[in-house]
């Protein structure tokens, strides 16, 4: 069994105590904290930004994944590596200069992915398998509410994962977008190993037994 | 003496226990919520957008009063104002439809407002003071860390405060930069009735003895 | 009496049919076309270009009036005279270089002005006076639809004409939005010659009756 | 034999009577109104919007079909709904969520397509062949006068076929630009099925000797 | 007499031996190296950057005044600062923090500045006296070929020394656009004390001989 | 042997005397002038324009390529073949039209092609390999400083070759970044048959030194 990961997105937590509430769901057994960055520029909502992953930097030890759904993006970067982030993935329409920004990340000492939005063709790999640490497969638009797991996105991942394999490199493979106990199972199976879920975890009131379910489903593969 | 009011700006809290650090000040006596939006496009930062603004919302009574540091404002205006936001502001300079954007905010049940950079000038208040409800004077530059009060602001302060007499309308005036214990009477002399403080409240332990010793400054005059 | 002009707006026209419209307004007594062009960008509208100009062109011998609602204008400018504009209006706010912009109209043989928006300050005309031919006061914010008259507009109006009748140059003076036989003498009173109307006229049966009327509104003053 | 249609594009009809040529040319035999869009943005031209559209909609009851040569699309989209349109089709570049577009499109009721210039791949394909009614490929660069039929275009439209073929749905197959009685069967033989032409209609005294003329070559294959 | 200064305009100097050209010319009696940058986006014109002012910098020893037509200014600024300019100027539509990009350039070592092109209005001075070294007036429009000598500039010159005046302070007012013996005694008669001139001076074989007449007629008053 | 050219880049030559430069890099024996532009938009940094490529034109009879790191490109296309450029070439990302650049570009009488960033997909090149005569790929991310050659651009260079050769058109393949006399012959091995040096020749004392060690390198094969 692949190292399976569960990164609940904060994007569905109580702002008003993000600290509990990241504490609450490591101790509840989540390996990585999703952090979504929305600039109303290059999607229509903006949400948190490096002051709030400053403060919730001392609350958990494990990494906190920022995806960053912002146009450009070299700017912001070291200001997020300064604010405790462990990975930094951006989308490729959203920067000139790909290789320059994956190098950036990895420069400010973080791991560096790209991330596909539901059209977004795969051959931005084409040239920077050497420099990436994650690749992040959304299942819905990012930036927009209401939307529910996209199918294409197993044909997707499934693709990704040969890329990934042919590679012979060590690199993530994450999934965002409409993920619960029902349909991770799928998508493990396709391919991902980190799994990005919201409501899921952070709508229910016992974030443990929602992760025990998944990491169960995982299990049976 | 004015109706003065004191206007913590969250922006200097604790973003890991937010709900907790805005009843603790409006406990300590603050009258308004300050929420400073920014973009990462109009200013080289990124804050907290709507889905912040709701978290708290429940905590606390005070109007809570929404700086956007944004560009373009129409969009995310309507937003704010289901997040619960009582009053918007923006910069002139952000928006092609300054009219529109006012009524736009207002016709969404806000108050509506705009700010001046310490070098934009008050022509922009010409045609619109019946449309406003406030106006907010920068004393630094928005969005650049490490800056003290701007003198010049306290005359452009006292240039509004003219155009507020004689319009004989109840417009608020408010000041957010560098404002602490040491400068609010010069502020308040000079025209302000609503002063935003960040790190001079937040940053202290007692949020009382910081309001308190505001209030005392101001009733001395 | 000045020599006051009936500019009907042809965005309230049936697009079926220009030719047939733009002919019956003039017939009906239309001093001139007032061409209302909008490119999504500017304002979030997008009407017509100079392709629709040049059709109607041939139907009229009346001066065609060309409003750009666009940003950047400069490059569109040459389109809209060579398809037969007669004047040719944008706003301050659109161009980098408004000086360069009117001689560019002027240098493509049209009549060129400046248009303001109900926020917008009148300081942009403070160095350019020689250079136009025509300012637009607009009373509605353009390019949303459903507003009224904004009664602000009368003062600005009134303080145009003080800056042209103190300038001795013979330049017109427009007001576009909600402009009817009620308030049409009141436009003129604080000073308009050229007053531009849509719905008021196309959206009638009878276009000479509402004309009619409101030369009549203009001759009592 | 294929269902062939024949979609005359109204930009080289009489803009002084649209009414009138919409219903002729359907009545000489056209399938389709194709309605060309361009902003001044993504295109250096500005046509025709929404009210336009609107306006020839009573006029005819073959489907109109958008080609939204603008940048950003998704807030015009609703408008041309709205205003009557059956088909809208954007370009790939033209949109930052090209999934989110296309869902949004089917969402307001019409069918959905992409746009491809000549030089653009057909990756942007790969992931959404079960979101598309319709693939249109340019055989000249949209906006741009004076060009001819780019060869190049049957191979595109060859491989596009192959896609469509392979994929089971059923997808338009559009082809734009240059096209003319001399080549319609060329690009058919490629494996186009619907037909844009302006000029070659629109600027012949006898459209249904044309459109028959079209039909005739489409039928020898 | 004031302390006037002839600041030749390298634009139009032999970018082919540039060290000879700025030798030479101070040699001739320049008081000023006026470097002209364009950035393809705030003018339609690309010219010279850091690089061209490093190269040129150790073959002067007078300032390098650099003007920047360029959109937006903060990131180049510091890049003008390491090539060693002395003078920075932007113009206000420039930048979206006038104030505090004024201080980025004195906080890099340089003397700062606001240029007006000819339709600006003078009220962005309003609030920043404080903050400036110099103020250019543009006697043509920046980026076109082909102008001559605004006559408008005089008025604002005089508007312009008015403020300086008034505010007590060393500021340097200076004027760029169609300068040459012909009428640079009414430029400084206006109020203007430093006199950009391009071809006047690089298009004629004896530079000397032309800054000679200069102060000539400077003398005369 | 293929046709090999060494193609020093200006960037790297003193700015105080180009023309001189470019006589004595070609004395040494380079084959082209690379010329590099860009607009602070595109890339971060602001270099030269059509005015230097004029000013040196006369000095050389050698072709002058100019690589466009410019952003929109086609408004200044005209202006370098103005000045004298024989080969321009511009980023795929930097144009909306790209078919209809590479056409303007050959209609202003110059070699047209595409340039590569090293994480740029090489599908750009499907539809448009009758339209190019040269193409450059990035060894490094242009604009950005202190980079060493990328070793993936070698398995790119090889997979250009192919496609060139698959297409038997006459296509040079240029690469340009970190090429020095060490790896030129591993550039030349993987296909590319044009090389680009900033540094590695005019840093250096003996132009004619490097250039002929380069040439041994290639000879060697």
């Amino acid at each position: 069994m692949p190292n399976y990961r569960i990164a609940p997105s904060i994007l569905s937590a109580d702002f008003a105590r993000l600290g509990e509430e990241v504490r609450n769901v490591v101790a509840a057994g989540a390996d990585i904290i999703h952090f979504d960055v929305m600039d109303n520029h290059y999607v229509p909502n903006l949400t948190i930004g490096p002051l709030v992953c400053e403060a919730i930097r001392p609350h958990v030890q494990v990494p906190i994944d920022v995806h960053l759904m912002v146009k450009p993006v070299d700017r912001i970067i070291p200001d997020f590596a300064k604010a405790g982030a462990n990975i930094i993935t951006f989308h490729p329409e959203a920067s000139e200069h790909i290789d320059r920004s994956l190098q950036l990340i990895r420069d400010n000492g973080c791991k560096a992915g790209l991330v596909f939005n539901p059209a977004t063709p795969l051959h931005h790999l084409d040239h920077v398998m050497d420099k990436l640490d994650i690749i992040l497969i959304m299942s819905v638009n990012p930036g927009f509410g209401g939307q529910s797991f996209i199918p294409e996105a197993l044909k997707k991942i499934a693709a990704v994962r040969q890329r990934i394999d042919a590679s012979g490199r060590d690199i993530m493979l994450e999934v965002d977008g409409g993920i619960k106990v029902e349909n991770i199972a799928e998508a493990a199976r396709a391919g991902a190993d980190t799994f990005v879920a919201g409501s899921a975890i952070f709508g229910k009131p016992d974030y443990k037994a929602v992760i025990d379910a998944m990491r169960a489903q995982l299990a049976q593969g």
